[in-house]
C-alpha cells in the first residue's frame, strides 16, 4: 500500500493550485441551489427530478471546468506529442457519476443530495446514455480515452456526435420494437459547442491540373460544428477532450426561388445536408456499403485532419505568429490511431493536404503520413470488411481516390521488387479489388499507410498474421503487433460493484484502479473461507438486484440461483 | 416629474424582497467572470468576443431569473386573468440591450465591461436578431408583450420558434440575395426548454361517432416542445413568457425495416415531421394556401390552447388536487387575443376541446368561445387573406372542418332570421366560398367566433366597417371597434436614440416613457431657440453616424445634409 502513494504520485498531475474548492458539502449545495434557479429557471416547489438531475450535473461539470482548461493549456505550453485517437462509435454510456468518481467527490455530492432530501441514485437513473456505439468496438474506444486520461496523456478522441445513437429496444406487447434514440433532446449538459472552430468539408466536385498541381473544385461544402466533452482522468486533475462533430449547411445559400414559393422547399433541402450527423449506422459488423456512410467516415477525418493540422501548426502560448512552418517534426508530435478501418481515408487526406495543400512531394508526405498512423483491426469477418465502390470513391471524393491508386501503384512496384513475377501475391495484396464492381479494399490500404498494426487479442493478432494479412505480415513483419483489449477498473468494477470493490480495498488497498495487476495480490486469500465469503455475498446480493431490476424494469421473473456467476475479475 | 413618481407607484410592481443584488458593478463583474470560465469553459487568454458576449448574455439572464420566477408565482397564487397573445410571427429583435433598459441595470452593465477593458457595443452586434416575423405584424406582437409587462398584465405570448427566421438580406458582387436566418447557430441564451410541457398535436386520421360523441382516431402526432422565453417590464420587476414551440417528432416509432437496411432512412424520414417549425413563412401580404403553413398554424393553436387549459385547470399554488372541473368561468380567466386570421384554427380547436374533450354541449361551448376570442385585423387585401380549401380541411383536420360547418350553418341561420329571403347576403357572409375550389374564408370564421375585432388604424377600421366587412358589422355592429397600432417608447426612443431621450429627460423627467402622452409637455418649448439648437444638434449627430455606419458597413458614401429628417417624435 505504500508503493500505491510513490506510484499515484509518478503518473502525470495537472497542480490545482489556485481552483477555487468547491469540493465541500456547503459549496456544493450552494452551487447546485444556483444552478437550479439560474440554470434551469426552477425553484423546489416546481422542480422535475430531471431539473434535479441537470442541477447536479451542471454542478458536477463544475468542478471539472478548471482542471479542464489548465490541463489544454498545460498542453498548449508544453508542446507535447498528442495522441488523436479516430472512430466512429464511442460508447461512453452514462457520465455523472463517472465524472464525481474519477475527481473524487462523489463522497460530497451523495451528502449535499442526501441533505437536500433528493435521492441521488434516482438523479442518476434519469441521465440518458451517450449510446455512440454498437458494442465492444465503441466501448473499447471509451475505455481507451479514460486511461489514456488517467496516464496523463496529451490525447483527443475525434467521433461524430450522432444524433440519434444507438436504437432502443423495447419490449411491448410482448415483441421488440427498436426505437431511434433520441439521446439529445433534453439537451446534453456535458458538451460544449465550438462555433469558433467550425471547418468546412468538401465533397464532390472534380479535380484539374495547375501549375501548383492538382485542385479539387467545384465541391459542395458542409461545415462540421465541434462539440467538446471532457474526459477526466482518475483522480490526477486531468481532464481530456472528446471532440465530436455536427454536421452544418453552410450558410450561403442562393435563394433564387424565392419569389416562386420555393423558398420554404429550398431552406429545407438545406437541412438535408445536415443528415451526415443524423444517426449512427447500427451495424459493425457488416458492410452495407451506403453512400451516406462514407460521407460519415470522410466528414469526420477531414474535419479532425484539420484540427490535427491546425493544433500542430500554433506554436507556443502566447505566440501566435510563430507558426510551424514545416513537417518534418509531424511524426514526433502526432500520433493518429484508426480504430477499425472506419477512418482510414485520413491517409489519403493527410497525403492530400501535405502534397495539395502544404505543396510537399509524394515521398516526404508518404513517409509523414505512414509515420504518424496506426490501424487497429478489430475483426476477420470478410462481411464486415470495407471495401468501397470506385465509383462511389470517384464521384465522392474524386482526388482521394487518385491518391489511393498511385499509393497502390508504388505499394504494387514493392511487392514486385521482394517477389518478381509472382502475379498471384499482386492480385491478393492490391488495395483495389477488381473481381465483379470494383472496390478498394480499405483494411490493405490500412496497413500499407500505417507504421503498425494491431489485433485486439493475441489469438486474434495471431489469425492476422497468419491468415488474412499474411502476406502483408511477409512484406512488413514489424508493423504487426498485438495489443489485448481492456476496460477501465474504475467504470467496470469500482463504479458498477461498489460492494466487491470494498471487499478488495480492504485486502489490497485502492491503488489497483489504476494498476489491475495488483488484483493479484488477492491470491493469497484464494482459498480463505472468510474472503469467499464476503465474496458470495456480494455476488448474491448482486443477483438479489438484478432480479429485482429484471422484475420492476421489465416484468420478468428470475430465480436468482438461476443467474450465472457475472465475472467481473480474471485473475491471471 | 412628481406626479410620475406617483404615477410609476401606480403601476403593477412584483416585490424584490430578499432577492440577492446583483446589479452593482462588483458583483457584475463576478458573475461575468464566472459564467466565461464555467459556462463558456474559456479563460480570458482564448475567449472570442462571441465567448464574452454570450457571458455578458447570461450575466444580463441571472439578474432576469428572480422576477420571472416571482412573477409567475405570483400569477400562480393571485389567479388573475389571463391574456393570451396568439401570432404566428414575433419581431423581437435583439434582447440584450433592452433587457438592461428594462432591468434598470444597463449604467451597472457599462461599467462593470469598461472596467474588464471591453467593447459593450461591439458585444452587442454580435446577438442575433431573433428575426421570426417579417414586418409590422410581428413587430406589433413584439410591442404588445412589452407593454403588456410594463403595464403588469399575466399575459403570455404564443408562437413558433423558428429555427429559421426572416431571410437575411445580403449585397454580393452587386446583387441582393437571399440567406436563410440560422440564428439558433451559436445557441440562444434567453430561452429555456421546458421539455416537461412537450405536447402532442394531431393531425389527419378520421371522425367516428361513438356513443359518447365524435372521436378524432388514428390521427399522426407530432409533438410542441415549448422554449420559454422571458419578456421584462419596464422597471417594475415583471417578467412575463413568450412561449415558442418547438415540433418534435414522437419517439415512438417502430423500426420494422431495421434489418433491411432501412433504419437509416427511417429515422432521417422521421426528422421530416420537424419541418413544421423549420421556417418561417416569408410573406405576410400573400397568402400560398400551403399545407405546410396550416399544419404551422395548427400545430401552435393546438399546442398553445392545451397549455391555456391546463393553466386554466391549474387551481392555486400548493394544492394541484383541486382543479376547476368547469368551464363556466373561462372567459373570467382567459382572454384570447388573435393577431390576424394564422390563429383562427382557434376558435374550432376549443369549439373541439370542450365539446369532444371536456363533454360540454354545443350552446355553452360556443358561448365561451366567442367570450375568449377575440381577432385583429391587419388588411384588407384580398390577396392576403387566408381562404384555406375545405379538401385540404378535411384531409388534414377533418373533426375542425365539420365543427366550422356547423358554425357556419348557425351563422346562417341567424342572418336569415334578420334579413330572411336576402340570399345575396347569406352568399356574402357564409363562411364557406363556394366559388371556384371551395374554401374557409378564416376572417369570416374569426369575426363570427370573437366578441371583439378590430383594425389597426382609425382609417382601416372605418374601412372594415363600412366595405370589407359591411354585412358583419350590420348584424353585430358591437363587436367592431379599433387599436391603432403604437410602438413601445423604450425601444423605438429611449433605446434607439439615447441623446434625444436626454434631451427630453432634462426638460419633462423620464416617465414619457411609460406615459408617452407626457411628451406633449415639450410643445411648451417648441420655439425655444436653445431647444431647438439642442435638438437640432442631436438630429445631426444621428445623421452622421448613419452615414458613418452607410459607409463602413455597405460602402456607401452620402451627404449628411441629404437625408431626411428621421422623425422619431410626432407631438399631436
Amino acid at each position: 500500500m505504500s508503493a500505491s502513494v510513490t506510484d499515484q504520485e509518478k503518473r502525470k498531475q495537472i497542480s490545482v493550485r489556485g481552483i477555487v474548492d468547491v469540493e465541500n458539502v456547503g459549496n456544493f449545495k450552494k452551487t447546485f441551489n444556483r444552478h437550479l434557479h439560474y440554470t434551469l429557471v426552477k425553484d423546489r416547489n416546481v422542480a422535475t427530478s430531471r431539473d434535479y438531475f441537470f442541477a447536479l450535473a451542471h454542478s458536477v461539470k463544475d468542478n471539472l471546468v478548471s482542471r479542464w482548461i489548465r490541463t489544454q493549456q498545460y498542453y498548449y505550453e508544453k508542446d507535447p506529442k498528442r495522441v488523436y485517437y479516430l472512430s466512429l462509435e464511442y460508447y461512453m454510456g452514462r457520465t455523472l457519476q463517472n465524472t464525481m468518481i474519477n475527481l473524487g467527490i462523489q463522497g460530497a455530492c451523495d451528502e449535499a443530495m442526501y441533505q437536500m432530501g433528493l435521492d441521488i441514485e434516482e438523479l442518476e437513473e434519469l441521465e440518458e446514455d451517450a449510446g455512440l456505439g454498437n458494442g465492444g468496438l465503441g466501448r473499447l474506444a471509451a475505455c481507451f480515452l479514460d486511461s489514456m486520461a488517467t496516464l496523463g496523456l496529451a490525447s483527443y478522441g475525434y467521433g461524430i456526435r450522432y444524433e440519434y445513437g444507438i436504437f432502443a429496444q423495447k419490449i411491448k406487447n410482448g415483441e421488440q420494437v427498436e426505437e431511434p434514440d433520441d439521446w439529445l433532446r433534453y439537451g446534453n449538459p456535458w458538451e460544449k459547442a465550438r462555433p469558433e472552430f467550425m471547418l468546412p468539408v468538401n465533397f464532390y466536385g472534380q479535380v484539374i491540373d495547375t501549375p501548383e498541381g492538382k485542385k479539387w473544385i467545384n465541391t459542395q461544402v458542409v461545415f462540421a460544428m465541434p462539440y467538446d466533452n471532457p474526459v477526466p482522468g482518475y483522480k490526477n486533475n486531468v481532464v481530456n477532450t472528446l471532440r465530436l462533430w455536427s454536421a452544418k449547411s453552410p450558410v450561403e445559400f442562393n435563394l433564387k426561388f424565392f419569389n416562386d414559393g420555393d423558398y420554404i422547399q429550398a431552406v429545407i433541402d438545406r437541412n438535408l445536408a445536415e443528415n451526415i450527423s443524423r444517426v449512427l449506422y447500427p451495424n459493425d459488423n457488416f458492410f452495407e456499403g451506403k453512400e451516406l456512410r462514407l460521407k460519415q467516415e470522410y466528414f469526420m477525418v477531414a474535419a479532425t485532419l484539420q484540427d490535427i493540422i491546425r493544433r500542430y501548426k500554433a506554436s507556443k502560448f502566447g505566440s501566435r505568429e510563430h507558426h510551424r512552418t514545416d513537417f518534418d517534426m509531424f511524426p514526433d508530435k502526432v500520433a493518429i490511431q484508426l480504430n477499425d478501418t472506419h477512418p482510414s481515408l485520413a491517409i489519403p487526406e493527410l497525403m492530400r493536404i501535405l502534397i495539395d495543400v502544404e505543396g510537399l512531394p509524394w515521398e516526404k508526405a508518404w513517409d509523414i503520413t505512414t509515420k504518424t498512423c496506426a490501424y487497429t483491426n478489430h475483426t476477420v469477418l470478410p462481411e464486415a470488411l470495407e471495401r468501397w465502390p470506385t465509383s462511389m470513391l470517384e464521384s465522392i471524393l474524386p482526388r482521394h481516390l487518385q491518391i489511393i491508386y498511385h499509393i497502390n501503384f508504388l505499394h504494387l512496384q514493392d511487392v514486385s521488387a521482394k517477389y518478381p513475377g509472382d502475379v498471384d501475391r499482386l492480385r491478393r495484396m492490391s488495395l483495389i479489388e477488381e473481381e465483379g464492381e470494383k472496390r478498394v479494399n480499405m483494411a490493405h490500404l490500412s496497413i500499407v499507410g500505417s507504421h503498425a498494426i494491431n489485433g485486439v487479442a493475441a489469438l486474434h493478432s495471431e489469425i492476422l498474421k497468419q491468415s488474412v494479412f499474411k502476406d502483408f505480415y511477409e512484406l512488413t513483419p514489424e508493423k504487426f503487433q498485438n495489443k489485448t483489449n481492456g476496460i477501465t477498473p474504475r467504470r467496470w468494477l469500482l463504479l458498477c460493484n461498489p460492494n466487491l470493490s470494498d471487499i478488495i480495498e480492504e485486502k489490497i488497498g485502492s491503488d489497483w484502479t489504476v494498476h489491475l495487476e495488483q488484483l493479484s495480490q488477492l491470491k493469497q486469500w484464494a482459498k480463505d473461507p472468510v474472503f469467499q465469503r464476503s465474496v458470495m455475498k456480494v455476488k448474491q446480493e448482486n443477483k438479489l438486484k438484478l432480479t429485482q431490476m429484471l422484475e420492476k424494469d421489465y416484468g420478468v421473473k428470475v430465480n436468482p440461483a438461476s443467474i450465472f456467476d457475472i465475472q467481473v475479475i480474471t485473475l491471471n
